[in-house]
């Protein structure tokens, strides 16, 4: 006894979705195939559609469409300030803050050795370009505060102060709503070191 | 800022993946076209293939992309004997084993009354005709010992003990290597209920 093969196919392919092992793979192939083949015609459309249509900006280097993005279009945005990001869900969670008017760079990931992820991957060349272009005044840094994150933005900086630009970094300190008692030390250490007169 | 309409409809459909959010979506769509977009044609390739061509065995109600599945097909197989499982995998664990050469009915699920999955839904009638059909003098109910799985065999015992059929459960006991002191005592209970003669 074994599956047909366009199962066996399917769910090899599943396998390609992070974080996806052989069971698991098995039983969302039977899932879909048992409870929700409209879904799964659905997804192969979406992922076809994205694959073919899903490009990046040659300005920002986030996802779009077109030859450049919407937010790089948008002449309202104040074109001297431009916030560097690891990726497009964090440029969203910026934007739902609307403290930031000015435009993007986005890296799509984080310096990461390990992974043999060097300054290449992250087209910091391109970045470097555009930061330089003569309209840009500040580049404000919110890579991730992960050991990653920390050292892609220390990176950054360093390669675009010797060029002359002011470099900002998010502030670190005590969440909104924090409680002392469950904040960790190294965060209270920070938001001791960086404490600001009122 | 708004991600593509593209990669928005790749984060819909991906939401029908069985336990996957708008927060995993987002993520996976991100790193499908990040990188790995030759999994995401190859997914896509495989779950409109597998729509297309996946069908139920007339027989025993597996998944096939024929009439009737290579298994019922087998003529080598003792055709007196029906095995009755919850899902293809279970079908697939009890081959491994090499215990049982008979043929197979699978449910596709379990009675779930909660979730309003009834006897219908689980093609009993089709298990029952052909457990009735005049050559199976034998049904082996194999379905989980979840509270489901129990409740499913229980009815199709009651269901063809009516009919004359002999029907007989998969044993309880300690599983193979088990030992008694992590065991739990519902189910050294029930091995000291079936203890056998050696």
């Amino acid at each position: 006894m074994k599956n047909p093969s366009s199962l066996d196919f399917l769910t090899e392919a599943l396998r390609r979705l992070p974080g996806v092992g052989p069971k698991s793979a098995q039983r969302i192939a039977y899932h879909l195939m048992q409870h929700d083949r409209e879904g799964a015609a659905l997804m192969s459309r979406a992922l076809s559609e994205a694959v073919e249509r899903v490009k990046h900006c040659a300005l920002c280097n986030t996802f779009t469409e077109n030859e450049i993005c919407e937010t790089c279009l948008d002449t309202e945005r104040d074109a001297t300030q431009l916030c560097v990001v690891e990726t497009p869900g964090d440029q969203l969670m910026i934007e739902q803050t609307l403290t930031f008017k000015g435009l993007y760079f986005v890296l799509m990931g984080r310096l990461s050795p390990l992974d043999g992820i060097g300054p290449k991957d992250l087209h910091l060349d391109k970045l470097i370009a555009r930061a330089t272009d003569g309209v840009v005044t500040e580049v404000v840094l919110a890579t991730n505060f992960t050991n990653e994150g920390e050292a892609t933005a220390h990176y950054i900086s360093e390669t675009l102060k010797t060029r002359g630009l002011k470099v900002s970094r998010l502030a670190r300190g005590v969440p909104v709503g924090g409680e002392l008692e469950y904040v960790d030390a190294g965060t209270i250490a920070r938001a001791m070191l960086d404490r600001r007169s009122t």
